[in-house]
C-alpha cells in the first residue's frame, strides 16, 4: 500500500532523527493517493504493491537492487544542492571554441525556460495541439536559413560537433571519398567526426584547407567560419575546387558572426552546421544547446533530424507539422544514415525567441559591439607589443602572439588573478574570445593583465568595418515575426499566445507509450537556471567545476546502482547517442580482445527504429530476430540466428520490458545465448522505469544499457528535447567509455574518442535527475516503479472489455504500458488509430503512442505520476469513443462523416452558423461534461501531411494577421 | 520622437563608456516603436513628444524635474542588485511576533508567484474573466473561517496589525466604549491600534486581560492567541464578561496554531484577525503578506475589505464575484468606517494554495512538528536550569527565564555566533519561536548555545499533547478542494486550470483608467524571489539588513526627486494607507504649531471614494468642493468654502491630473488658496504617472503626496494586491513620518506611531520599483510619461467621432486617460457602460474602468506600455461595438435580446444546438477576425450581483465536478 510505503519511507528517516523533513516528495511525485491505490489494487487483483511487482517481474530476475537510502525533503535538498552549485567557481571564460556567454532575456527565461507550458510538452507528433511550438520552430529554421544563406534548415540537432558528423555522413552518402577537415575546425568537432568516420569507414584527412586541390576523391570538406582561432578565411576558391571534385562544402559557422559576415551560402557552402547557443542559451557547462544543420534545397531529403514544414488542415487552413518524416531514423531503420531521434526543441525555441525579441537590428548591434570590443582589445595589445591579426580578419576571437613564454606566463597569472579564462594555444600564443557579456570594463581589465597602457576608450578610433567580400550585404530576418515583438509586453504576449495553442502536462496526461511523460517536478527544475550551474564554460579548468564534478560522480554512482553496472558515461546527450555510444564501446571491446571482425547486430522485429539506425550508423550488419505471435522474441529463431552468425555476432539489442510492454520470462535465456555465441548484450533503456528497483539490466546480464534521463529520470521533454542518454556498462567495457580532446572525461588510455561536443553532454540538466534520485530515496524509486505498473494495469483492466489489448505477460498483466489493437475495429468500421487519436483531442486528451510498435495500435503508458482521477477520465474518454465507434458499426452514424473522421474539431468549426454535420456541435466539442468545464482546444483541424510533403515549405509563411 | 529619445538616452551613457550595455530597457518598456510614434504624433497633432508634453502640461507648472541619470542595462542592473541583496545577512530569526519562516512549495512559487498569469491581472471587478482567482480567494476565505471557527472571512487585509485596527473600528461602530488591548498582544499591533484610535477618539486601555471585569463601558477587547510570549490563555471567561458589557472579543490569532488549538470561534471570540504569512508566504522583511479578518455572520456588513461571494450568472450557473461592494470605502466615501481599498490577493492565493496542497492532515503534521520542536527545546533548556512554561501552554514560542543576566549574555553571544536571532524581552528573559523551517539540528544548535547536555533526540519522550479544552477537536478544511490536489501533477493542473479562467496582461491590454496597468517587467520581478530579499525577518537587527537599508535610502531619494519632496516614508503598504498616513502627518504637524483644532478636509466632488474614506478614518470633517461642468474644481466654490471654514481648514485632497484625466490649468491657484487659508495640500498620487519628469507635486506646491508604486512604479497588481503607498512630504512634515515600536524607521522624536505592522511596509516588493527607476534612467521616465500621454490622446482622437469624450484640457487634449460618456447612448438605446464592458469580453478585452468618476462612463488609460497595434485593436473593438449599438438605434437589432445585453457569451452558450438568439453565433463569439485566431473566453455569463448579495455565501460551495 502506498500509505504503508510512505510511512515506511518516513520511518527510515526517523531512524536518524526524531524530526524528519515533512516536505517529502514521494507522495507529490506519485499520482494516486492511499485510498486510490487500495481500490486500484483490487481492480487489478493484487493484494499489495509488492505482490503486484512480484506478479509482473519474472522471479528469475526479480531482485531488490537498490541499497537503502532515504529520500530527502525538497527544501533541505535544494539547500544542499545550492552548496554544490556554489563549488563551481564562475570565472569569465573567454575561451570561445563554440561556446560564448550570452544574456538570456529575462522574459524568455521565465516564460519559456521556466514555464511548464513550454517545457513539459512532448515532440509535436499531435500537431493539432502543438501549433505554438511548431510556429516557434519554424522561426528557428527561418533564422538559420536567413543567417547562413541556405535554403532549408532542420530544427534541431544536439550540438555543433555531432551536426558536423551528420553533415559528413550526408557528404559521404552523396559522393564517396575522403572527408577533409580543416585543422582549424574546433578540436571537439574534429574528434567527433573521427569517431563517426571510423565506424562508417569514411576516410578522413585533417589538414590545412589550402592543401585541398580539388583533384582528390573527396566527399566533402569541413571548414570553420570564422575558424577556431578566430580567423575569417575566404573559402570561395576552395568551394569551387571541392564542387569540381563532386564534394560538398560544409561550413561550421557562428550565427552571430553571420549578421556581419558574408553568409556561407553566398560563398559556396552546401551545408551549414553550428550551434545557436549564443542566441540566449546559457553555457550550462556544455549544454543543452540547439545545433542546426542547413543545406541547399537539392539535399533536403538527405538531411538528418526533425524538419518542421507547413501544410494545410481539414479546413484548408495553414498549419505546421513535422515534415518529411519518412526520412527519419525510426522509419528508415537499418537503412538510416543517421540515428538522430530527439531534437533540442526547448533550446531551439529559446534561440528563436531571442532572435524574435532582438530582431535583425538588435542582433547586428550585439554582433557589432562584440567585434568592436575584440578589435579594441587587439588594437590595445598590439600597442603593448603583442602580435595580433587585423580587425577585419576576425569577429570575436583574437589570437595573440605573446612573443615570449615569460611574457605569456605573466599575462596568464594576471588573468587568473582576475578570474578570467583564455585559451592557451602554446607557450607563446593565446586566444581571447569576446561575447555578449563582454564590456569596456572587461577590456580594461584585460589591458591591465596584458600590460596595455590606457583603457578601452583610448582605442575608440579603431576601424572595425569589414571590407567588401568579407562583410555581409544581404538582408536577413526580414519576416514580420522578427520585426514586431520588440517590446516586452508584445514578447510576453507572443510567448503566451503560442503556449495557448499547445498541450502540456500542466493541462492533462500525455499517455505516450515508450515516452514516459511523468511529472517534471518544480524542485527538480529550479536548479537548472541557477548561475552556479548555468554560467560555466565546458572547457573551463576542471578546478572551477568541482560542484559539477561532485554531482557527476554522485549521479553516476546512483545510476550505476540503478542499472546494476560498473561504470556510467554521462557524455551521450540523447537516447540515440547512448545507443550509438554503447554499441561503439562494444566494438572497441571486441577489437581489444581480438574479435574486431564481429560486426553483426541482432535486433528483434519489435525494436524501436532507433536501434537498427544506431547499429547502421556504426556500420554494423543487422539481422532481425523474429517475434512470436504473443510479441515475445522468437527464441528458436534467436538461437538459429546466433548459430548462423556465430563467427560475426557482435551484439544483440533488446528492449526490456519489451516494446510490447511485456516482461518476457526468458530474458535471461536470451542473454545467456547471445553471450554463449560471443556476442554482447545491449539493453535499450527506454523502459527502465518498469525495472527500477525490482530488477536491473546488469542483474539480467546485459553488458551495456543507455538511460533516457528524460524518461525514467524526469528531465522534461521540452516539446521535443533536450534529452540525455548516459550509458551504464559492465566492468569489461568501462575502459572504452568516451573521453574528450579538451577535457579528459575518461582518463583510461583505451577510452574512445568523444561522441558529443561537450565532455559531459548536456551537463546543466543533470541536476534534474540528481534531485529526483535524492528526493525519492530508494524506497521511493521502488514505489514509483510499482505504481507505474499499477497505473498501467488498472487502465488495461478497465479497458479490456472495450478494446482488444495486445500482448501480455504472466498472469495476463502488462508492464508499465499496454497496446490497444485497432485493427479489428478498422476492419469493421474503417475507424483507425489516427481517428481515435484525433478524437481524443476533442475530449481534451493527448493521444497515446500511435502505431508503434505495431501498426494501427495505440500504446498507453500512464506513468506513476498520473492520479487515478485522470486515469479514469482517460479510460472514460476511450470507452465513450468506443461507443461512438459502435454507432458506426450499427449504422447509426455515417462511416465517413462522423465525429471521429472529422476530428479534431476547432472552435471555428463548431461556432458556425453553417454547421452541417449529421451530429451536434455539442457532440463535436463537448463529448464529456468535463470538456464543457475545461476545454483544451485543438487550434487547427486534422492536418494533411502528404500535402505538406509534396509542397515543402519550412520557413516562416508570408505574413497574415500573425497574432 | 522615441527613436531620438532612445538614441539620446544611449548617448548619455556613451559619455562614460564607448561600450554601453545593449540590453536597454526603455524600448522594452514602451509599447510603440519609432515609426508608430511618428504616426501617432501626426494623429494627435503634435510635432514631437516634447511638444506634446508641453501642450498638455500647463506652462505654469511644466518643469524638468529629474536630474540626469542614465538608465542601466538589464543584465548589469541585476548583477548590481544581487550585490545589494547579498548585503542582507540571512540569519535564522526565531523572533516570532507574527512572522514565521515557511517553505513555499516550489510548484506554487514558480507557477503562481512567478507566473504573469497570476501576478499581472487586476482586481476581479470583471468577474466573468476572473473566475480562477475568485475561486482561489474563496478557498482562502474558507481556510480562514474553518481554522478560526468564524462564519465569514474577507480576502484579505494588509497585515495583522491594521486588521486589528479595523476590528477595533468594527467594535466601536458596534458599541461605543473603551477598547481594551491585552499587553501581550504583539507590540506593533498595539501601536497601530493606538495610531488609529487616537484620531477616531476611541479610548484605548492596554493592560492584562485578566483586569477586564465586564462592568466597564467596553467596545471590545483584543487578545492574542497564542499571545506574543507564546502563551495559550483560556479566554472563555473573558469572552463572557465582554459580551455582558456588549463589547466584542477580537482574537489576533495564528492559523497554523489553530490546527492544534480550540478555535477562537469555539471559545467566544467575535472577530478573528491575523496573517496567513506562515502559510507559504516568505518573510520578505515584513511583507507583502495577506492578513485576514473573520467574524460572526451578524457582523458581516460591518466587515472591512473585499469579500468574495457566490452568485449565479445569466445561465443560472454558479459563479464567483466580489460581494457586498456597497460596504466598500469607495462607495461609502465619507460615511466609511474603513479606507481599505486594495487587498493582498496574490499572497492570499499563495496561502490558499498552500492549504490546498497540504490539506488538513499536512497542515496538522507541520503544526505538530513545530510544537514538538518547541516542546523539545523547552524540555532541554529546563534540564539546563532555565525557566520555561509547560509544553501544553504554548504552541511555537517558548519564553525562557535565563535566571541571571550573565547567563543570558553568554547564551546570546553563542546564538549570535551561530547566526540565530531570538527575541530579548529583558536581561533575563528571551523568547524563542519555532517555525516550519526548524529542524532537530536547529534544536541541537540551540542546546549547545543554552548549554544543554544532549541533542534533540534525547528528549523524545516529551508529552506534547494538548489537554481537553486547549486542543482542537473540531474538523477543518473538509471541503474537497483541500483534499484532492496533493500530488504535484494535480496541484500544477489546478493552478493552470484556474489561471485559464482569468485575463491578465500576458493576453492583452487592461485599459483601466486610474489603475495604470503598465508592463510589469520580468527583470523587475526576478529579484523579489531571491532569498537575499525574501528570507529576512522584519525585526531582525538592522545590521543584518544593510542591503535593504541601502535600497530604501536610494529608492526614497529617487522618489523624493520624482515627487519634488524632502522626505519619503516607505511604511504605508497601500495607496489608501498612504492617504491615511499623509493626512495623519498633516494633523500631527498642525497640532505641533498650535493648530490642532483644524480638522476639516476639503475634497472635490470628483475625488476617488478613498479620499473621503481616509479623511473619515482620521475623524476629519469633510466638505465637498463642487466640480464645474467641464469637470474641473469649481474655483469660486473652493474660495467660498475656504472662507467659510477658514478657522478649521486642515487640508484639501486633490488628484492631479484630475480623476477626469485633465491637467487643470489653475492647480497652483488652488494650492495657493488653501495655503492662504492655513490648510495643507494633500495630493493623491494616483495619476503621478502623468506628471513624472514633466512636473511634480512638490513643484506644484503640495505638502504631501502618496505614490501608488503598483501604478506608476510597476509593482504588478497581483489580481487584487499587493500594492505599496509610500508618501513624500515637504520638509516641515518630515519629522512626523511614522516610526515603529520595534525597529525605529524614523528616529525623529516627533515621529508618529506606525501605520503598518512592518517598519518599511511590504519591503520585499520595493526592488520592483527600484529596478524600474534604474533601468529607465531619468530620460526614460520622461519618455514614459510622454508616451502615456500620447497613447491616451491617440486613442481619444480615434474614438472621438464615435463616442462622446467627456472633459478635456488645453488644446482639447486629455492627460494619460480619458472618459467615454455612455449616457447619451443609454438614453437613445438603453445600452450602458456595463453592456459595453461585458461585450468587450467577447472581443477579447478587459473593459476600461466603469462608472468612475462619472456614473455610466468608461475611463480608458492605455499606459505607455501598450503597443500601437493593441491600441488600434481596442479602438477597433469599441468602434465595432458602437456600430452594434447603432443597429439597435436603427431598430435592426432588438433592444434587449442583442449581443451587448447578452454579453459576455461563453463557450457553452455559442456551442449549442439550442442557439436561439436573433444574431449568429459568429457575431456572438467572433466579432473580429482576431477573436477567431486568439479567443480569450469568459467562463461564465453575465453575473447577477444582487442575487449573490441577497444569498450571501462566501465559503467553498458544495462539491460538484470541481475541475
Amino acid at each position: 500500500m502506498l500509505g504503508v510505503v510512505l510511512r515506511a519511507a518516513r520511518a527510515t528517516r526517523a531512524a536518524s532523527t526524531k524530526f524528519p523533513a515533512l516536505d517529502t516528495f514521494v507522495r507529490r511525485h506519485i499520482g494516486p493517493g492511499e485510498k486510490d491505490v487500495a481500490e486500484m489494487l483490487k481492480v487489478v487483483g493484487a493484494s499489495s504493491l509488492t505482490q503486484l511487482g512480484d506478479m509482473i517481474v519474472p522471479a528469475s530476475i526479480r531482485k531488490d537492487t537498490l541499497s537503502a537510502r532515504a529520500g530527502k525533503g525538497e527544501f533541505e535538498l535544494l539547500q544542499e544542492l545550492k552548496g554544490i552549485a556554489d563549488q563551481n567557481k564562475i570565472a569569465r571564460s573567454l575561451l570561445g571554441m563554440g561556446y560564448a556567454d550570452t544574456i538570456t532575456p529575462t522574459v524568455i527565461l521565465r516564460n519559456v525556460v521556466e514555464n511548464p507550458a513550454w517545457y513539459t510538452p512532448y515532440t509535436p507528433y499531435q500537431a493539432e495541439i502543438a501549433q505554438g511550438r511548431l510556429e516557434s520552430l519554424v522561426n528557428f529554421q527561418t533564422m538559420v536559413t536567413d543567417l547562413t544563406g541556405m535554403d532549408i534548415s532542420n530544427a534541431s540537432l544536439l550540438d555543433e560537433s555531432t551536426a558536423a558528423a551528420e553533415a559528413m555522413s550526408m557528404c559521404f552518402d552523396n559522393h564517396e571519398g575522403t572527408f577533409f577537415i580543416d585543422s582549424n575546425v574546433h578540436p571537439q568537432t574534429i574528434a567527433v567526426c573521427k569517431t563517426r568516420a571510423e565506424f562508417l569507414g569514411i576516410p578522413i584527412k585533417v589538414g590545412n584547407w589550402q592543401e585541398v586541390k580539388g583533384e582528390e576523391a573527396l566527399c566533402g570538406v569541413l571548414v570553420q567560419y570564422p575558424n577556431t582561432l578566430g580567423a575569417i578565411e575566404d573559402y570561395r576558391a576552395l568551394s569551387a575546387k571541392v564542387h569540381q571534385a563532386q564534394g560538398l562544402v560544409v561550413a561550421a559557422t557562428d550565427l552571430l558572426a553571420l549578421t556581419k559576415l558574408t553568409p556561407p551560402g553566398e560563398w559556396g557552402a552546401d551545408v551549414c552546421v553550428g550551434t545557436s547557443q549564443r542566441f540566449g542559451v546559457p553555457l550550462g557547462y556544455g549544454g543543452p544547446h540547439a545545433a542546426f544543420l542547413a543545406t541547399r534545397d537539392q539535399y533536403k531529403r538527405k538531411m538528418p533530424g526533425r524538419i518542421i514544414g507547413i501544410s494545410k488542415d481539414s479546413r484548408g487552413e495553414r498549419c505546421y507539422r513535422i515534415a518529411l518524416q519518412t526520412r527519419e531514423q525510426h522509419i528508415r531503420r537499418e537503412k538510416a544514415t543517421s540515428n538522430i531521434c530527439t531534437a533540442q526543441a526547448l533550446l531551439a525555441n529559446v534561440s528563436a525567441m531571442y532572435a524574435v525579441y532582438h530582431g535583425p537590428a538588435g542582433l547586428t548591434e550585439i554582433a557589432t559591439r562584440v567585434h568592436d570590443l575584440a578589435a579594441t582589445f587587439a588594437s590595445g595589445v598590439k600597442n603593448a607589443g603583442f602580435g595580433v591579426p587585423a580587425a577585419a580578419s576576425f569577429f570575436d576571437t583574437v589570437t595573440v602572439d605573446s612573443t615570449s613564454p615569460q611574457k605569456q606566463e605573466a599575462v596568464l597569472a594576471a588573468l587568473a588573478a582576475n578570474n578570467i579564462n583564455v585559451r592557451v594555444l602554446s607557450p607563446t600564443r593565446v586566444c581571447v574570445a569576446f561575447d555578449e557579456k563582454s564590456t569596456g570594463a572587461e577590456v580594461d581589465t584585460l589591458f591591465k593583465c596584458f600590460g596595455v597602457a590606457g583603457g578601452s576608450d583610448s582605442f575608440a578610433s579603431v576601424n572595425t568595418a569589414y571590407p567588401a567580400g568579407v562583410g555581409r550585404t544581404s538582408a536577413f530576418l526580414t519576416h514580420a515575426v522578427f520585426n514586431t515583438f520588440h517590446s516586452e509586453t508584445e514578447m510576453l504576449r507572443y510567448i503566451f499566445y503560442l503556449a495557448s495553442k499547445d498541450y502540456g502536462l500542466q493541462q492533462g496526461m500525455i499517455p505516450l507509450g515508450s515516452c514516459t511523460m511523468k511529472l517534471n517536478a518544480t524542485t527538480e527544475m529550479i536548479p537548472i537556471t541557477w548561475p552556479g550551474f548555468n554560467n560555466l564554460h565546458p572547457f573551463a579548468p576542471i578546478s572551477q567545476a568541482q560542484g559539477y564534478q561532485y554531482l557527476f560522480k554522485d549521479l553516476s554512482e546512483k545510476l550505476a546502482e540503478a542499472t546494476g553496472f560498473h561504470s556510467v558515461s554521462l557524455q551521450p546527450n540523447s537516447g540515440a547517442q547512448g545507443e550509438y555510444t554503447g554499441l561503439a564501446v562494444i566494438k572497441k571491446y571486441l577489437a581489444s580482445i581480438g574479435q574486431g571482425h564481429r560486426n553483426l547486430c541482432l535486433i528483434p522485429a519489435s525494436a524501436h527504429g532507433t536501434n537498427p539506425a544506431s547499429a547502421a550508423v556504426l556500420g554494423m550488419q543487422i539481422v532481425v530476430v523474429k517475434s512470436q505471435s504473443n510479441g515475445n522474441i522468437d527464441f528458436e529463431d534467436l538461437v538459429a540466428k546466433c548459430e548462423t552468425h556465430k563467427d560475426n555476432l557482435a551484439a544483440i539489442m533488446i528492449t526490456y520490458p519489451s516494446t510490447h510492454g511485456v516482461f518476457e520470462d526468458n530474458v535471461k535465456d536470451v542473454v545467456d545465448t547471445v553471450h554463449k555465441y560471443g556476442g554482447q548484450v545491449y539493453m535499450d533503456g527506454a523502459n527502465l522505469n518498469a525495472q527500477l528497483g525490482l530488477t536491473s539490466p546488469g542483474d539480467i546480464g546485459a553488458d551495456v544499457c543507455h538511460l533516457n534521463l528524460h524518461k525514467t529520470f524526469c528531465i522534461p521533454h521540452g516539446g521535443g528535447g533536450p534529452g540525455m542518454g548516459p550509458i551504464g556498462v559492465a566492468s569489461h567495457l568501462a575502459p572504452f567509455l568516451p573521453s574528450h580532446p579538451v577535457v579528459a572525461s575518461n582518463t583510461n588510455p583505451s577510452a574512445m574518442l568523444p561522441v558529443s561536443a561537450a565532455p559531459w553532454g548536456s551537463a546543466s540538466i543533470l541536476p534534474i535527475s540528481w534531485v529526483y534520485l535524492h528526493l525519492m530515496g530508494s524506497r521511493g524509486l521502488v514505489t514509483a516503479t510499482q505504481m507505474a505498473l499499477l497505473n498501467a494495469n488498472y487502465m488495461r483492466k478497465r479497458l479490456e472489455g472495450h478494446y482488444k489489448v495486445l500482448f501480455s505477460g504472466a498472469n495476463g498483466m502488462c508492464a508499465h504500458e499496454f497496446i490497444l489493437d485497432m485493427r479489428p475495429i478498422t476492419d469493421a468500421t474503417g475507424i483507425g488509430a489516427e481517428d481515435v487519436a484525433k478524437r481524443l483531442q476533442d475530449y481534451g486528451f493527448h493521444a497515446p503512442t500511435m502505431s508503434f510498435p505495431v501498426p494501427n495500435t495505440l500504446m498507453i503508458e500512464p506513468t506513476e505520476s498520473e492520479p487515478k482521477s485522470e486515469l479514469d477520465r482517460m479510460v472514460d474518454a476511450l470507452i465513450s469513443i468506443r461507443h461512438e465507434i459502435s454507432l458506426i458499426e450499427q449504422g447509426k452514424m455515417d462511416k465517413v462523416n462522423n465525429p471521429l473522421k472529422n476530428a479534431p474539431h476547432t472552435q471555428d468549426m463548431v461556432i458556425s452558423s453553417k454547421w452541417d454535420k449529421p451530429y451536434s456541435v455539442e457532440t463535436a466539442a463537448f463529448p464529456t461534461p468535463r470538456s464543457r468545464k475545461y476545454k483544451v482546444w485543438p487550434t487547427v483541424g486534422r492536418i494533411d501531411n502528404a500535402y505538406g510533403d509534396r509542397n515543402l515549405t519550412c520557413a516562416c509563411p508570408p505574413l497574415e494577421v500573425y497574432f
